[in-house]
């Protein structure tokens, strides 16, 4: 049997004649470069493509997208995402297409005062969308951080509680050139201490302190962030999500702000 | 020390003038009723809670959602989580509010010929939002579902692949009464077979031969739900998201129709 | 077509001669009941059900583990889950089976000073297992608690990184009643302090101190739990796991202890 | 201050006079090289890592399990995991040490009719444990199957249920060279068919008539796996298990076979 004679279900009309949003492969995962900090670096991301589908046609051709991704040989970048997306448009003869990437990285860190150095490991994604021409694309990534309650330090004859913090930013891209490891800058910046995959015991007593000389609730964690972003030109739009596991609780405290469109 | 000599940093200004969207708690698990074809039934939900916070103020006061979740007492359901709504942004002296739960629940089930009886599990969601004093909620479930291809089927001289696919939809409810059942109801008329927990042979026989009858991708099945909840005053606006989780490859197929507003 | 008439795959002869450790369902969601406290409390299971099959048996009957669970309707407990087990032994006619159930569960907590109560949650397992007519049941729990950095408490001029732990222990039923709410209590013992989900600012300065007064490494919480158990004649035998999610760290720190069989 | 001046905690004596038997770091990310098919592959691994602790010695050192896998530049198999094992308990003076190492890796397949290619990703596992100077090297992989139900097949007039399936296999290395890549194809043999990243129409015909033709319970696939395994010297010991991800059903089917030690 040649593929000739194979009828192409695909192509018949739909029972409804409906429009749909979107269509295509979700939790594809692949090997591929991104670029962090200039360099592109090996990693794992999980994939979504998918492509809008006219009223009239009953199915897409869910091949096209893994052999889209198969092909796709530069490092993942704001600009290579957009080649991409309008490939991948273009193959599936679409008018709107969209790519979502998510993969962890990793940044070589020197802890404080010993210098020992190791790598920390965080989150990055990609979202790309086109529509009617026009691609849109946003960076975000997901940033570990130390917080410490200013709470808890303020009405305590002594200690303060702290956690683990998550800082979650994502960015749709302006004017200049945005990388991943601005965004977690900008994320550790704003925390009350950063966090390292290796300290020694003078690093620990530096970060120890550092962090009780900074307390910061979710809700001042989420402002320096979206303070930062506002007055960056690479930033059209942004919104920055802060979530606290905290350690007196099971439930965590979060804030989320959104930046005015 | 008493209270009232505790210092209340929440209340003092922050350092970035800057109104904050969301803040709350997260992640917050408590065991609850829930309204499930007319009847209160006990499950365990995940709750997030959040109000919004004016620029001027340095933080909320997160005891008082977790007193709040404390304090709720009814099974949920559309009315009793407005009510919450407008209590929690009362509470908390806020403009906006809202609250997000999602919980697994159960549906009886007789198997198709032998009638054996069983409970499925799907996932439900509640989410409420208040702004301006008015009051939105939208109410969701993930309903395991039978897929068959249509293309394997009319392409091979035997067989075609099944799978466990996923239907997820989401309504703002419109005008009259609208239970979780009744979208589970609509989840399984439109793919290849509903899901069951307990099948005898006889049963199996059936749904195998029920499946194969009516072959849907995930574009068929999406289509099927959003022609069903367009015509139903109940659904305001809806969202119907498909993902089959291929029995050939280790990716999904998706396809997600969102109502115009 | 009668169920009579339809032939039975599973009670033909395998194409391999070889005897199956376990084999039945995995991953049944069912609503019930659990004894915690002394009280039947509803909650929402997940749960794995598996029975030997000898090596001349081609298949088990999937559909009684099944029946099995529908049919069950008392409180699980160490009496009620070795019974269950016994029935379904006989069911299926095995030798050897065994149940897995893991579910949430609450203990309502009076906040330290103002007395504010409010549930928390914790995880709690029962696994019980036939084989050759002796059933053995074991019971555990996975309870957060908050520890503080021992070591960075006396490394520092001031303050001391505190994270959210878990607290895992299963242990082997001895002589005498054994209660899921009795190993939480040996859980909290052994940490900084317990978790609660409600406290007003007067019970978080009394946290936050009271962690601050009693720092401890995953080691020493491990060690506690150990020595408490190895006291306590109800546990015929323990393991206990410790994991601190580290505030400095986005890895985990863990320490396990199993008890001599 | 210099590291030599602070207290070393760890060193002190712990209240409880207990061995702990692992004590280390869990959840690790790291970027590395894993040995596959012969050649090193850049992957992401999660990695725990412990040591044996002596009774009257209160706490390990965390930041040297860092340090060791900062230091590590060799592909990850089964020799360097064992040299790093006795690095690791050299550094930390311990008398047992082990290692686990997970991540995504990925096979190039050609599709069976057209011949295109594109890469399948498997999870792997790589454990190491050292206990009185004995190295025990476990290899492993989780790998995605169709699965077509023998039942569903024989009982029905037309038609057959299939799923996606996963096969677990562990094999503690025996004589001989054993790669994960050996281990999948293991695992693919015994299930109904393979499953591809990417299938043409021609393609997907012949996977839904292979499947068809070799219809196989989880007890089925466990027991060929077991089988090959038994007549493989590389194999000094293993286990297998096999699930099912049901289309008819919302829980698993799974079968577990462990060799006789």
């Amino acid at each position: 049997v040649s593929t000739v004679d194979l009828p192409d279900i695909q192509r018949t009309h739909p029972e409804h004649c409906l429009a749909i949003n979107w269509v295509g492969v979700r939790d594809l995962r692949s090997p591929l470069e991104v670029e962090i900090d200039g360099r592109a670096t090996a990693t794992v991301a999980t994939l979504s493509l998918a492509v809008a589908l006219n009223s009239n046609e009953r199915g897409t051709h869910m091949s096209r997208f893994v052999e889209e991704i198969a092909a796709f040989d530069r490092p993942l970048s704001a600009s290579s995402v957009a080649d991409l997306l309008r490939d991948l448009a273009g193959r599936l003869d679409a008018r709107s297409a969209r790519i979502d990437a998510s993969f962890p990285f990793f940044l070589r860190r020197q802890a404080p005062v010993s210098g020992s150095e190791a790598l920390v490991d965080y989150e990055g994604r990609v979202r790309a969308v086109l529509d009617d021409g026009i691609a849109v694309v946003t960076l975000g990534v997901r940033v570990p951080v130390t917080s410490l309650c200013p709470c808890s330090k303020e009405i305590s004859d002594y200690g303060a509680h702290s956690q683990r913090g998550y800082v979650s930013i994502d960015v749709r891209i302006g004017d200049g050139r945005l990388d991943l490891a601005d965004l977690v800058t900008v994320a550790e910046d704003a925390a009350s201490a950063p966090i390292y995959a290796l300290l020694k015991r003078e690093d620990e007593r530096h970060v120890t302190m550092t962090a009780y000389d900074k307390p910061a609730f979710v809700e001042d964690i989420a402002r320096s962030v979206a303070m930062a972003l506002s007055k960056d030109p690479r930033a059209a739009s942004f919104s920055v999500d802060v979530e606290n596991q905290e350690s007196i609780h099971s439930h965590s405290a979060w804030a989320q702000i959104l930046s005015s469109p």
